[in-house]
């Protein structure tokens, strides 16, 4: 420790100096000395090269509030000493006009704000320190290139926003003074920025000053000290800026933590050719292989790289591309920098134990580490980089499970599209990433289509408008499915992501004819047949045939499930209507059903006289009619039922009674209507009447659910019929079965009462039919409101609860899911909503809902069975909140069970670790 | 008190006897004794003369099942030892051959349980014992006719049911029997029983008795102690019958209260001409005139007076009828009997402060007071005799104010249909009673026609098959409004209602023809112009011209209403959107508007020029158009509100900014539609085409209310201005007025800051342009759900919440009002619901929900307003609810402000009196 460092130690600590081997701070002083300052003082304390300088701390930034935005004597004096310590550190001072020190100072909260607060770099640069920079650079372009960039910066973050001065938009200083550099381009016929002069930017610089004076009626102030002090104070006041208010609002964070600001050296990569500038990444952050990748330009700064008019040259020689090849590595031209380098990524590697993301700059000769983060990846990096780590010893099993974002999970999951391919390729249209994955098909335009097309073997993308229930087998025969209309929550979009089809909808520019059998975009028209490629990630569609990647059966990620497992505690089930899907459920690690839908199956491949009988059964006018129709659907429903609980092999399988309102099943076809009046014997008007008396004004909340039972007892009764013969052939057959009765869209514990003397009733017809009774669970969906606040007297005949998220969130804010285009998207860009909704779940609002309901359902049942199976059940910020609220187990689509997974077994590691912080 | 009453003190209690001048229970009993018990007991503790018997307490009753349907030894003594007593006083035996004594068994619970659970009369009559009753009373047909009533009775109550014997409907021992009476009426060629003949009694009795033996496999007891037993037990059984359970889980009464069975002697007023039965009001019943009044038969049974078959003498001089009027009175033939019964009169209205109806049995000259109740009363009596016997010392003020029923008091404010007219004619139809009291008029078909005729000086009745938004000009100008379709809720019962006019909807049997202008009902066509009359209080329409009464500005009414005020702490307000109806609202003692609706405005009479506006505003394709046309609407929506607020003259006005649905307002006629198109310079297709853009799946839960404001905040603001104008002229002139500003259909606080900001700088423009400030208060409906569980964060912003209980139930419930007609029936009738929840709050679940609104805003503002705007504000069961739970107001139409204040009168006193007990 250097003696002025002792010598400081002695203070009360509000500025914190860094540089020269050690530090005042540490990585665990976050709060005190903001993400920045403690990222500085660890990479010092671990020996590396850091650019010197200071932080001064958070406190000191409330202080300078509570002294009315001045930065006390005191204060200045402490930045001042430590200033002389960076100045010797570095060999130069700062206002030197010979060989002047150049700072930057940056803000920097307990918590990452990123780019809600304020920067200034190059403090330090007058008429007089100018002339030093040029000598010492030998570089008067980039000096005057700083330089205009100090007056714009500054002149906007210091002289502008932090007076607290608004304008009108694309009226502040900085929009006025891109106008006139805007004018000398032009003058010019340059281009970019790059293009322009010496002469140009020191011309420009003057005419900045002049503007500014013009504009802000103040000098652009020419000394150093000035300079200093109104850059700190700018950045203490961004944290009262507007977006940082905004965001500490949306995140909750306390206005009284306030930014730390960090003052550091600025050092330079483009002294000559014994400079240079890079980035690295300590492994490949494609494929996690444990390489030293990266990239530097020598003699240059780091602002070259992001313009990209220079191809960098490779960090080494695993770093080699077709591109660099035949530039010369930095291994190659700096050995020893090199070496340092490789050793700087070993230390930091094994401090931090994760794959890191670095910045760093050679200054004549010299490296200076500028930057580190934790590096951003692939999903395929992230899953091999934290195995490797748990091999390597550098990591736990639980540091493994938290390493990859559950949604990360979804990328290696599916075929996708080749990147190499797409990154070559330039898209025709672009809509939301509905249905994840990569398909690539020929174009169809009717439902009846795709089903042909792929049974002659052919591979179609369904184009549709927008799609409809009557499109369902259509969805399932395509490879994909493209529609112009709709949202995430669209018809389309709710069932491929449930099937884990690949789906793009809501591209707005397609213009679709199904008659012209024809969609056209951009001025071009693709007819009938022609090749798409669709990445439902992203939501970009391809003209032709680009390749695609399967990245299942990866021994690597089933390695990571299987640890993901260990750590769980939450079950997991899946939302699954027939044989196949249970058997897709099973793949993919569903210990259950949690939802299976009575009404589903109608819809299913095949045979569409299911669906017809049902439509018969709704259109029946009379009980005696409705109860023929439903004798007529019982072994399509006992089949069907079987099958999947045969798939399900004793694990249980949550079955819910007819829930959607009836007019949804209503056919709009003339044939449809034929086929029905013929079959009713009555005539096509009388359907038609039959139909439209279904209509409802708000079908969301009308008659359906278990109103619906209630007013037509027959038809529960013919479904457990259908469910225990199914149970009971089965049992016979020396299976296992394990079956829950889901009563849906109950607001009240009499609705209970009711449905289970008719499920009671038809299951004494079963035992008296087969010879034994087949047991069952009886419990209820919890998806409205009142429910909630019933829930004790409901829990009295409930066995389990299954909360309907997307309904209780409908209900519960009023939100009706197919009508919120109208207002979610203002809604969201004013911070009014954080998440959509009906995305992740509502914490404070239907969270509480739900909290209410558990309460008081365990309060009358202490055992009372606890899951979800709304849409919510597959997102993980949802799933971490459902734990953390004593939800047994979560049910979802079969494809997102794996982030599912992940995102319950994260949960309960997060929640072990802060109990034990606590 | 007699020695055998004295003697019986000395038992453990469980029999209480009354009679003879004493009695072992009093009416502060009822827990022991039940209602008919208690009641028994104080007349004979009055004095008055009651026909003797015994009580058997609900203690014995859950003994009795505790022992397993058992009566002890012990308990049959103390029975025994009661009878004996019966015996002794009517100097009657039972059982005895020669003069036997029979009595009744009845339930009686500590609240009443009408008609719930079971009775036996004639108890005791057998083959030996029929003997004498013939020989006592002369009247074998009487004799005999007993006789098939008990066998009747018996066979089904004891027999059968309290057996447990259930059968399908209509396979009952009671149908069986009736169809054997049946046999034998058609038989006979009789029509009614009374025509049957000694003979055929005495042969039915026989008959009865052999389908007995065949339906139940048992005998009809022949033994008088047998069945004295079998009836106690079965009226002890009948407590958990189905329909006593049922009844018992609707209104929350437990299980463990059991019934007591109240055993009486059995009196006659057939026994000759110094026999008879009566029934007499303390007061006149019709009109409250302290008159005593009554009818008596003579020598006849009190079914006799059911069945009609003759016209029964008149009590005394006041009255007499003229229907009765040449026959003798009671006061004339029995001077002294009546004066027995003129003098209990007096006694009973002394001791029960109330007005009774009683019954009277003369048996042989002697007196016998067999029932007294509560007497039922019209409203006119109810309001007078609570007056009189405040003016009389009688009862208190608080009394009086509990006296009447707040919907009573609808009878009292219209004009209504004569109800002496009334009796005298047929019905052609009934509907919904949904709009109050009464009117007449000529048929029109259309509103255009209503209008026109209304200008014409005639009285239209507007006849619709349901009405909708378009009506509203027509609905006004006519006297009455009666439609085909639409329940209690639909468009025509709301708007009505909210009036106060007269409407009778959802008459199903009426066909209705707009092109043909004809109206048909049960084979009748009635044409345009066509008088008729209806009655809204009870949905009965009547063809013709029927007189009608005003009952309004009642000097005693006007009395009455000062004395609630008096008792009534809650605030009361009126829902009311122009300077008319808060006219209105002030003189049904409005202390303020709760809701004023800044949309109905554009409904109201004369120009429909700022209709048209606000559709060009609605239909605008860009801010500018939108704001061009909110210009025009301004002074429109100024001059509208400056009324209102000058009207209420600083009374509160709490304006809601603008809530619906826009595609509610878009035009359906092809001429408005062109208008339009004119108006905003496009085609007819593209007005078309932007109205469908507007459609959606679930208005109620769509793009509305606060959602709309954020969207296109220049319509607040508009808003906002005209508002601020309306109330700084005012103030100019010299007058007050209070502003309240409410947002409609918020969920959480985020939305009310960003309103907040809209409103405080509409009021920044105002000041600007006025000079002056005007005071606002900041509040918002609570309607969803989440914004309950959200209430504390949202109180930092509000000053006030309003409930709007409505959609609040809409959505806690998850029905879609429009569309509860499909199962509500259903669910009225299984007692899944006890009352609709539009019509009386559900307090368990949405007053739940409304209870943890108010404790969580209180918690961050204490001084929080609260109010409820909804349609719940005028009901009065709700009204007390609100009460209890801390509702400052209620806010209802101005017609439903009398009830209101009532209904808040009434909480008030009755919390008190609780808070006293407890």
């Amino acid at each position: 420790m250097s003696t002025a460092l002792s010598k400081a130690d002695a203070r009360p600590k509000r500025v914190y100096r860094f540089g020269g081997g050690d530090a005042d701070g540490n990585l665990g002083m976050r709060n005190e000395l903001g993400g920045k300052g403690a990222s500085m003082a660890s990479m010092v304390q671990l020996g590396l090269p850091v650019p010197p300088g200071f932080t001064i701390s958070t406190s000191a930034c409330m202080d300078y509030f509570k002294q009315g935005g001045v930065i006390s004597e005191d204060l200045k004096q402490e930045i001042r000493d430590a200033l002389k310590e960076t100045e010797k550190l570095m060999g130069r001072k700062f206002g030197d006009p010979k060989n002047p020190l150049l700072v930057s100072c940056r803000s920097g909260a307990r918590q990452s704000m990123p780019g809600m607060m304020d920067t200034v770099l190059n403090v330090g640069l007058t008429s007089k320190t100018i002339k030093g920079l040029i000598q010492t650079t030998r570089n008067e372009r980039f000096a005057y290139d700083s330089y205009r960039r100090l007056i714009m910066m500054y002149s906007d973050v210091v002289m502008e926003k932090a007076e607290g001065i608004e304008r009108e938009e694309g009226q502040g200083i900085r929009d006025r003074l891109e106008q006139v550099m805007d004018a000398r381009k032009k003058k010019r016929g340059a281009k970019s920025d790059t293009e322009l002069t010496v002469t140009d930017l020191k011309e420009l610089c003057a005419e900045f000053k002049t503007e500014v004076k013009s504009a802000l009626k103040k000098e652009f102030p020419d000394d150093y000290d000035q300079q200093l002090w109104g850059a700190i104070g700018a950045v203490f006041k961004s944290w009262y800026g507007k977006r940082a208010v905004a965001y500490r609002r949306i995140e909750h964070i306390p206005d009284d933590w306030g930014t730390a600001c960090t003052v550091q050296s600025m050092v330079f990569g483009n002294m000559g050719d014994d400079s240079a500038t890079g980035v690295a990444f300590t492994r490949d952050p494609a494929t996690g292989a444990g390489i030293f990748y990266g990239e530097v330009l020598f003699n240059a700064q780091g602002e070259d790289v992001v313009a990209g008019l220079r191809t960098p040259n490779p960090l080494n020689e695993e770093s080699k591309t077709d591109q660099n090849r035949v530039l010369p590595s930095l291994q190659q031209e700096m050995p020893k920098v090199y070496q340092q380098l490789s050793d700087i990524r070993s230390t930091l590697e094994h401090d931090r134990h994760d794959m890191l993301d670095i910045e760093f700059t050679i200054e004549s000769g010299k490296l200076w580490m500028v930057q580190y983060r934790v590096g951003k990846r692939t999903a395929t990096a992230a899953l091999n980089t934290a195995l490797d780590m748990l091999n390597e010893g550098l990591i736990d099993e639980e540091t493994v499970v938290l390493r990859l974002k559950p949604e990360q999970l979804t990328q290696l999951l599916y075929p996708i599209l080749d990147p190499a391919a797409e990154s070559k390729t330039k898209p025709i249209a672009q809509g939301l990433p509905a249905g994840p994955g990569g398909a690539v098909g020929q174009i169809v335009f009717t439902s009846a289509d795709a089903i042909k097309w792929s049974k002659e073997g052919k591979s179609a993308i369904l184009v549709r408008e927008e799609t409809s229930p009557e499109d369902i087998e259509g969805m399932r025969a395509a490879a994909g499915v493209l529609t112009a209309r709709g949202g995430m929550t669209s018809h389309a979009a709710l069932v491929t992501r449930g099937w884990g089809k690949c789906c793009i909808v809501g591209a707005g520019t397609l213009q679709i004819s199904p008659t012209d059998k024809t969609l056209s975009v951009s001025g071009r028209t693709y007819i009938e047949g022609t090749w798409l490629s669709l990445n439902g990630t992203t939501g970009l569609v391809y003209a032709g045939q680009l390749p695609t990647i399967s990245a299942k059966d990866n021994p690597r990620l089933l390695e990571f499930l299987r640890i993901v497992d260990k750590h769980r505690t939450m079950g997991v089930r899946a939302n699954a209507d027939t044989p196949k899907d249970a058997k897709n459920a099973v793949d993919f690690g569903a210990e259950g059903i949690g939802l299976y839908r009575t009404e589903h199956m109608f819809y299913g491949e095949g045979s569409d006289e299911p669906l017809f009988l049902l439509r018969k059964m709704i259109m029946s006018a009379t009980e005696a009619e409705r109860r023929h129709a439903l004798d007529e659907l019982e072994p399509y429903m006992k089949e069907n039922i079987k099958g999947t609980l045969e798939v399900m092999n004793g694990r249980p399988v949550t079955i819910r009674l007819l829930d959607p309102p009836l007019h949804e099943f209503v056919p709009q076809s003339k044939i449809g209507l034929e086929k029905l009046a013929s079959a009713l014997h009555v005539d096509v008007d009388e359907v038609r009447r039959r139909g439209e008396s279904l209509h409802e004004n708000n079908p969301m909340m009308g008659h359906r659910g278990v109103r619906l039972c209630i007013t037509y007892p027959e038809i529960p009764e013919a479904q457990m019929h259908a469910i225990l013969d199914a149970a009971s052939e089965l049992i016979k057959e020396g299976k296992k079965v394990k079956i829950e009765i889901m009563i849906p869209v109950t607001s009240g514990a009499q609705e209970l009462r009711v449905m289970k003397s008719i499920v009671d009733k038809a299951s004494e017809d079963a035992t008296k039919k087969h010879g034994f009774k087949v047991d069952y669970a009886y419990g209820t969906m919890i998806e409205v409101p009142r429910a909630c606040m019933r829930a004790h007297d409901m829990a009295e005949t409930a066995e389990f609860f299954s909360f309907g998220t997307n309904d209780l969130s409908q209900m519960g804010f009023g939100f009706s899911r197919d009508d919120i285009g109208g207002f979610l998207p203002d809604y969201l860009k004013q911070g009014i909503l954080v998440n959509d909704p009906f995305q992740s779940i509502d914490k404070r609002g239907i969270g509480d809902l739900m909290k209410i309901a558990i309460e008081r359902g365990r309060s009358r049942r202490p055992n009372l069975k606890i899951g979800v199976c709304g849409e919510h059940g597959g997102d993980p910020r949802s799933i971490e909140f459902f734990y953390s609220i004593g939800v047994q187990y979560v049910s979802c689509s079969p494809y997102r069970l794996p982030i599912a997974r992940l995102a319950a077994a994260q949960a309960a590691i997060k929640a072990k670790r802060t109990s034990v912080e606590d």
